[in-house]
């Protein structure tokens, strides 16, 4: 379906613009002048829109005040038409919803979608065929709006979206730069916004009146992504991915575009515990879900990291038969659902890109051998597929080598897009080819159809080097997880861009609130001194184990070899015993790039979990654990930085502890610096 | 006592220094060089205490971070002996606490004092003579030192203080000038720190890591008080309030000086539920505490802060008998303790100062009768002593005005001292007169005397413009509360001074940590636009509310007219229900400036309290209700603002509902701009 559309385009806008009739169906009439507003069900969030001197604008206020300033809608098409000026009020239409729905996995099992929808509709001035709606849905804790364009069966290409979001004052951001060459992969600014140019989304904003707010999108599936760019004062702009060719997004017929989002809360903990972003996708679209599994894995990954092993065959060669087999056996052991094996197909040794074969391994690699072994002792390999950025060699193969994988077993698939900036090579139908963005419409298609696809065979996907998170995973929930920021890999090789110890501290305020991420968490060997010299983790041992509860994913790897977790057999019990799918989600503490604190009950037992992290600041904080069901005895087995830890100096410094805890009592969290603490509460016998 | 030492001065310092056995028995013996070290119980804080070049240092750090610097110690005198360099370190001795105490009223009943304790014996390296011992209690949450010098019997005059506070960076600080003309009433500034030059303490701080500090003192008995001095950089000094002749401190014999004191947490709130200051004080000295009440109290005060009424004789006199019962009758019909007259006694009309007797009632004013009165329906007048800053006169009449009120059956004073910076007159044995600042020694030793000679007329004390508390409450439990900030007047006539919505906001984080205060909340007529056009008071009626719980006061005001109260009899039951005494105190939500919502315990009863208030921008917090006893079923007698409620358009905009809740719920505050919410929660029958 997806690659029979990516043919429909540059056809050109014609101004044939059909009204739709459910679009249209005008509840209001209103004069030119009106301005409409709709408040969120609790009267805490009001939208106002209006049209001024022809154009169409918007603005938010929180508590009687104002959070977004009047910001322009609209977009401009490639033949010179505009829907952002000389426009009026069409009409509108309300709607309230208040539904409750479940999540097949998640953070929180069910999730409450409460919110009241003005339907703005707008009409050009002089020519009353360009039309344009805007759809507000105004929640308690944010705001999403998209358009809806009529179009017919035309074709269109828009050259620019003229949304703005007018930030009140020059706020603390937290964000990384757009339109650099490694994808998301960036050491995250801590600055006034006013040091930004452009950037990408989620971008987390602490007013000087101590209020959080988020802009992203929601529902990205046929549209470029959305950047921002600064253009003057406080007041940045939507900011497209061009295609090659420069247009920002192509198609037939009606547009409806992303969510543009705003989440808005009192302390960044509000941030966190908001569900926004999924509220405003599509429910699941996959009737049976069965074969959708959150877990643990473990793999052939870290040890080509850390130079122990290649993925490109030779006397290093990691993905043999033997050393998986080895894997296979750690994971059944230790209760891990699968194993990854990276390196186990043609094509590493040459430039990556179209080298690679998705259906041939190494020969000493016995794929269905293994496939076979691994389900025999209650574990599945996880697949992987680096495409090395060559995403035509990738789609030729796609659908074979998602058979091959289902044929054996396999229910989850690792993807890989490594490559830089604009070197996505697209082949047009005249045999051309072009070099497009690794976040434009190209791609957003692309990421979309792997999802998709992966679907038919009961596959799970893991992408890394991916386009970001706009809660696809509530329509298609098997888009399991993600990479899309600094991952642990960067303790490796980073060099000047190791992650610092404020990293994970600055995650869970920015990238996360985006959806979940595969960051593997669980390096027990922390300094590799000999592997990688100059190279080290840079956290305490504590910490590492705190970040299973503190970042989401539902696939949650155990990075580190089993050598090393054998060796300290004590924490890694926390490793074995943590899930990866959960019914509640609370925070306890939360200061961007400071320290958070996540307490989470697992979805399938009365066990609640708590992590806490903190940056290279110690600290100590109260954890109230009203959390957990009153009445109820628990032993808390914590796992806590020791009283001379610091992730410098001592970074193993580590004491684990059993105490009696109900939910009437406090806890004190004594963090080291780059330290954190982990907590299992077990309802005691 | 005190007045004769006052006579005891410049006499000159001389080298007799003879040590003082129990100070100088040495524990250990020290190398020159030698560094000393001591850790807080949890191994939480650890100072360092060292000599270089023969100079005396410390330097504090927590959690293996530093939070204050290498900063110098020591004293010079007037004689040009310097205990600041030279030195060598002669000894040391540990000690180590931990006790519980009971306060006799309070905002929490017992009181934990764990520290470890270590004393650095120092000397003079050419001149033994000069001994000079620092003393370091440190807690886990806040340090505190003293000096101990050894003087023997001689007079002495410290003509500098070098004690140093050598920050760790340009910190956030909240802070007022000192050496200004108006005593402490002024607006808080939220400035780096590098924008101070002389400040008052209590002085807060917020650093870039999130680390929340209070640099103030403790146990301030006869020594001046300390500004502190940024004198370059990040370092502040110590800089004490001189007599009129340049002396900082005189005295005869051995010196013991009041505890510098640093309180430090990771979260603002840590630093509200630490009693820092109170452990550094000494116990109760009164055997007898039966006569201390804490409690509320109304009064004819803010009629004539409106311009309705005025102090003095006249046609507008407030203090008349017949006025005086009415309230007498409102009070004891709503259950209010006292009743605070001003302006009753002869003097008023005149600038005022010496004016003043204490004793001598307006012709219109019956004390004696009203007194009986007011015992008769269960309530008891509240003294009034205006001095006008001439204390002297007061010193004169004091014995007299006590005695009479303690025969009448009155058992708290409200003391006051309008006047202006060094406005103190003193005059010495040849007569001369000489101009004193109201922070230095000679009106510490005032205040104290006034608290002494109160005591032997079991006569509670609510200074206004006082010096500031250091937590003299400990050992005299019938200081109760003082002003020593802008208080609720500052709304009836403040103008371009008058508090804005976030002064509250600020004050439980810098004023208040350093003790009670008088600030007569509850003002029901938000408005006056007749009395005092221009004039109005900042803030929601429900914020006027939760003021009761977040600004602790044992005598606490409602502060307006009975007949505000009778026109809003729903509102006013929350005063009238809430107690003056506490036996526990929890800060649940806490933002500098911004925001703060604590929950107390009523000493008498199984009532909580819950206040929570904002600045100019409306909130939404989480209450979590954990602090209620777990398995009791609580009516939540609630008081908050309208959804539409603004201090500033809507301030009379308020809901009072009942939930029924228990200690498992959370409970959304919503605070309007510039509002708040006050809560009971009463165990339901």
């Amino acid at each position: 379906m997806f690659t029979r559309q990516l043919k429909i385009n540059a056809v050109g806008f014609t101004c044939r613009l059909a009204g739709l009739v459910c679009c249209f169906t005008f509840a209001s009439s209103l004069a030119v002048a009106e301005e409409l507003a709709v408040e969120s069900p609790g009267k805490v969030l009001k939208v106002v829109c209006e049209v001024k001197d022809g154009v169409p604008v918007y603005s938010v206020s929180r508590l009687q005040r104002p959070v977004i300033a009047e910001s322009r809608l609209g977009f401009e098409f490639k033949n010179g038409i505009s829907l952002g000026k000389g426009m009026k009020l069409a009409g509108s239409r309300r709607d309230s919803v208040d539904e409750t729905w479940t999540q097949v996995w998640g953070e929180e099992k069910r999730i409450r979608d409460h919110h009241n929808e003005l339907r703005v509709d707008l009409a050009g001035v002089d020519d009353s065929s360009r039309k344009m709606s805007v759809v507000f849905r105004v929640f308690d804790d944010g705001i999403g709006f998209r358009y809806e364009i009529p179009m017919g069966n035309d074709s269109w290409e828009i050259t620019n979206e003229l949304t703005e979001f007018a930030m009140t004052g020059d706020h603390r951001a937290w964000w990384i730069g757009a339109y650099q060459g490694n994808r998301y992969e960036f050491r995250y600014t801590d600055s006034p916004l006013s040091k930004t140019e452009k950037v990408h989304t989620p971008i987390t904003f602490e007013t000087a009146d101590g209020l959080y707010l988020s802009i992203h999108e929601a529902a990205l599936t046929d549209f470029s992504s959305m950047a921002l760019w600064r253009k003057s004062g406080n007041t940045f702009e939507a900011d497209l991915y061009p295609w090659s060719d420069g247009i920002k997004v192509r198609g037939t017929g009606n547009i409806v575009t992303p969510w543009r989002t705003i989440q808005i809360a009192d302390t960044p903990g509000g941030l966190i515990d908001n569900y926004l972003i999924l509220n405003l996708n599509e429910p699941n679209r996959l009737e049976d879900t069965s074969w959708i599994k959150p877990g643990k894995y473990v793999g052939i990954w870290w040890e080509m990291h850390l130079d122990i092993a290649s993925w490109g065959s030779g006397p290093k060669h990691g993905a043999t038969t033997e050393k998986t087999k080895k894997y296979i056996d750690f994971a059944a052991s230790n209760g891990f659902d699968g194993v990854l094996v990276e390196g186990w197909n043609h094509g590493w040794e040459v430039e990556w890109g179209d080298s690679f074969n998705f259906t041939k391994a190494y020969p000493d690699f016995d794929l269905p051998y293994l496939a076979k072994y691994a389900v025999d002792k209650g574990v599945r390999l996880i697949g992987h597929h680096e495409t090395g950025a060559a995403v035509e060699n990738y789609e030729r193969q796609m659908d074979a080598a998602f058979a091959l994988y289902e044929e054996l077993g396999v229910r989850a698939v690792k993807t890989g897009y490594v490559g830089h900036g604009q070197n996505i090579v697209r082949t047009d139908e005249q045999g051309n080819k072009h070099r497009e963005w690794h976040h434009g419409q190209h791609m957003v298609r692309h990421y979309r159809k792997v999802v998709e696809e992966a679907a038919k065979h009961h596959i799970m996907i893991d992408a890394h080097e991916p386009i970001k998170p706009t809660g696809i995973r509530r329509t298609y929930p098997n888009m399991m997880t993600r990479e899309g920021a600094c991952g642990q890999e960067y303790n490796a090789w980073g060099g000047p861009r190791r992650n610092l110890p404020d990293h994970t501290t600055i995650l869970p305020f920015t990238r996360l609130l985006a959806g979940p991420m595969d960051f593997t968490p669980g390096i027990f060997d922390l300094l590799y001194e000999k592997e990688r010299p100059g190279e080290r983790v840079s956290t305490t041992l504590a910490k590492q184990l705190a970040l299973y509860v503190v970042i989401y994913s539902p696939l949650q790897m155990a990075a580190d070899l089993p050598k090393n977790y054998e060796a300290k057999p004590e924490p890694f019990k926390f490793i074995k015993d943590v899930p990866a799918d959960w019914e509640f989600t609370e925070v306890l503490h939360a200061r961007i790039g400071d320290y958070v604190t996540i307490a989470r009950k697992d979805r399938n037992s009365d066990d609640w979990y708590l992590g806490s992290i903190t940056d290279e600041n110690g600290r100590i904080l109260q954890a109230d654990l009203s959390f957990l069901t009153p009445g109820v005895k628990y032993t808390a087995e914590i796992y806590r930085d020791s009283d001379d830890a610091d992730w410098d100096k001592n970074p193993y410094g580590m004491v684990i502890e059993k105490k009696q805890v109900d939910s009437t009592m406090k806890l004190p969290l004594r963090l080291a610096p780059g330290g954190g603490t982990a907590i299992r509460f077990h309802p005691a016998k």
